[in-house]
């Protein structure tokens, strides 16, 4: 109908994901109508199934911030420039991707207004005011909120120009209570993204050349995506008093000295959805985990003609379930069931509640599993209606954890702890998975691999030997590190 | 310690309240820590405090949006000037407050982009996408999001340059679905504020001057302060096909006929917090309605030196109470009982429950009513400790319904139907509070009372007799209306 001139794809199939994995991607997440491209450039408009499963990493996630004695607030989305160049490293990292508003109430503004990247300035601004004295501190905040960063392409939650994300914001007496916090928020990042959204990850500290612009150290969770590229998927960010420094934020401590405090940050975006989708995604679109679908089950009613019991069995079933707590719902739409099973497997609905003529007279339900192949002798079950949430709650449990074993089989399969200079090399290039290798730490070797292969460190971790030797270089060893080419 | 220029307003002590609302409103936002100034001019921050209030209006409204059937969903911050040129009367109406981003990716862009004001425009484009038979239809999204319209003057909630609200965009095949969406979403503003907000407000139409810049017909509720103006708390937009028009929201009918659709929006923002503060507050601070409060209830241990006996019976209380549902603190900090007394009587928290020594020993706890006086007979009560939970639930609700009843009585005893014109412009004039008249509803008639008294037309409803007389100017009336000032 539209005449409008969006540069939409047009999907009609979803290509297998083996042979092109982009074009599987961005066919699955317009299709399922996860999102669609806006008259924006760099933006998409997060539909509501997308949403879905937004609200669900928000609730997961939230939770988990709340337990570990965290608070949200809202701070401007506008920032000075001059705020912004307060701290050096931090504007020069994001300075090339900020979008100025320059024009406001039809006047010229005399100072430029950043939208805000990220939002350490005008944070730390504030609790240079808030904190007086080690009584206000730690202050331990998050903020969810929408945050730009120019971008030239364009693809539904791994890259756009305005993403959806939380930012923590947390600022301490000292270092070691920084450090632990820093490392207690990747963790929570951790468990959300395995426990939650089934996506296992490595946890590591970032080389020099992946920080955090500003950060004494950085750490990330990375995956692994079915076409061995990596995906950072959540960063915690100790940065010392060098935030602190710039924003003023000091306080009277006990001994009666002032001193600067020592501030974290920590963001997971809408990012992690499309690792999600990605991970276990399958030929017939989505396969969502039971803990992020928006849809726990839909019903499906096998209706024969001038007999609605089906029906009537079906939005029985469901009200139960949903005074039980359970997400489902009845599709009695007047379409045939094959094309409602290939859209709720196209939108990756964990499980699908077939009731016929056959089971109302029987009192069962078929249960079927989105996670397994068509035809796998497992993938259907009968019950009694009697056992419905029972057998549902157990079979959603299953599926969370067998998503999340498929996944870490994958992983596993694909890290290749490589001794091999050659092989390093060659695995490198052809993004073969996380590469793990005793590694030097220097830039330059770090840079030098980025040049011949496209495969930078992931994260970094201990090494479990001395004296091993840099499989990249040669140079002394100093940690473990995960080397791929990343999204 | 900060150095950081921000015009902060030091506040020592609250003004009283009947004596200056503006000092004393802006007072408690600040010392409650509900809101701080930011560096960003006419942008606050929403403290944490602050944000728990958001964070139990977002809940309660949310459910009610999902209960008639909307979803969530997410647009871009950011829209193309083109776009917004689409509707005439709408960006004729948005066009002044709107900034612009000019800049982006260190490049001179060849559109300006507008911060979003409100989202029709961006909704509109991509309407015209999704729509495309009457069986997509109606679509009905709702968006959380902050807005930016350009203002001069600073005041947290009720007036700032930056806002959170929740604006909902809905497609109709039909004048009357559009309308009953249009009113239901009204009433559901109406009962979040009456029921939820302990908020009285009037429900009705807006009068043409004062209608959404496109719309067919503006619904609002309208709150009256203690200082007798009004605040406009929530509006409801019937869009009519304007909008579908404008940006070419069309849908093949069930009879084979292309149609434009027709549309509506609706919003409300953190204002209504502000209002909450304004009605309910006394000269100690907030009085939170139980069910916006993001605590419920405190617990203030009485300690008898060298007896923590107190403490750790406030923590056991407080732990059942949590598992029981309960939104509950202890404050065992190192300060005085009658300092904590001030400070949760600031914040507004509905109850305090205090246990000393002798209830320990009696088994028992006090409870102190937030909403009534100090003094007051019936401020306190002694319950015994197996009977808290069910005490404080009792409590809960009763406070929830007095501070109703209060702001009831306000609303109605400073409502006036008036009959004689001279009168009518006293009262305007004075601020006396909603001013109840048979109207006109002619635009020279409002212009002409808002030049002599400042009041214009806070909404309308219809006509209970045929044949009066507008009160303002003497011509035919045609509905009711109240008039006040105005935030």
């Amino acid at each position: 109908m539209s005449q409008t001139p969006i540069e939409q794809p047009v999907v009609k199939e979803i290509p297998p994901k083996a042979a092109d994995l982009s074009a599987w991607y961005t066919a699955v997440c317009l299709k399922a109508e996860l999102a669609s491209y806006s008259p924006v450039r760099g933006c998409v408009v997060l539909r509501p199934y997308g949403y879905g499963l937004w609200e669900n990493l928000q609730k997961h996630l939230d939770a988990a911030f709340k337990a570990t004695g965290h608070e949200n607030a809202y701070f401007p989305l506008l920032i000075p420039e001059s705020l912004l160049l307060k701290e050096a490293e931090h504007v020069e990292g994001f300075a090339p991707e900020v979008a100025w508003v320059t024009q406001g109430g039809g006047e010229v503004l005399t100072e430029r207004l950043a939208i805000r990247p990220t939002s350490e300035a005008i944070i730390g601004v504030m609790y240079a005011q808030w904190i007086e004295s080690y009584r206000d501190l730690p202050i331990l905040i998050n903020q969810w909120c929408n945050v730009l960063r120019w971008e030239k392409a364009t693809r539904p939650f791994l890259r756009t120009m305005e993403f959806l994300w939380q930012e923590g914001h947390t600022a301490h007496a000292n270092a070691q209570e920084a450090r632990e916090e820093t490392l207690r928020m990747l963790d929570v990042y951790r468990e959300f993204a395995e426990n939650v959204a089934a996506v296992p990850v490595y946890a590591g500290i970032k080389s020099a050349n992946e920080r955090f612009p500003g950060a004494v150290e950085t750490y990330s969770i990375e995956a692994l995506m079915p076409d061995g590229k990596a995906l950072q998927s959540g960063t915690s960010h100790d940065l010392g008093q060098n935030f602190a420094k710039a924003y003023d934020i000091t306080f009277l401590d006990a001994d009666q000295q002032i001193k600067f405090a020592y501030t974290t940050s920590w963001g997971m975006s809408w990012r992690m959805l499309g690792a999600m989708i990605m991970v276990h995604g399958d030929d017939r679109g989505l396969r969502v985990p039971p803990k992020m679908a928006p849809l726990e089950a839909v019903f499906v009613p096998i209706v024969r003609k001038g007999d609605d019991r089906a029906v009537a069995a079906c939005h029985d079933a469901a009200k139960a379930l949903r005074e039980a707590g359970f997400r489902v719902r009845v599709d009695d739409r007047d379409q045939q069931p094959g094309w409602k099973y290939a859209e709720w497997d196209l939108r990756g609905v964990p499980v699908r509640i077939e009731i016929g003529p056959r089971d109302v007279e029987t009192g069962t339900v078929v249960l079927v599993r989105r996670d397994r192949a068509k035809g796998d002798p497992e993938q259907k079950q009968s019950v009694p209606l009697g056992e419905l949430a029972q057998a549902l709650r157990a079979l959603l449990e299953e599926i969370q954890i067998s998503l999340f074993a498929q996944a870490k089989e994958f992983l596993t399969s694909h890290t290749f702890r490589v001794t091999e200079r050659e092989e390093f090399y060659e695995k490198c290039k052809t993004r073969a998975g996380m590469i793990d290798i005793p590694w030097c730490g220097r830039p330059d070797c770090e840079q030098y691999v980025k040049e011949q292969t496209g495969a930078t460190t992931r994260n970094t971790y201990p090494l479990s030997a001395a004296g091993e030797k840099c499989v990249a270089c040669g140079e002394p060893a100093v940690v473990r590190a995960y080397f791929a080419q990343s999204y």
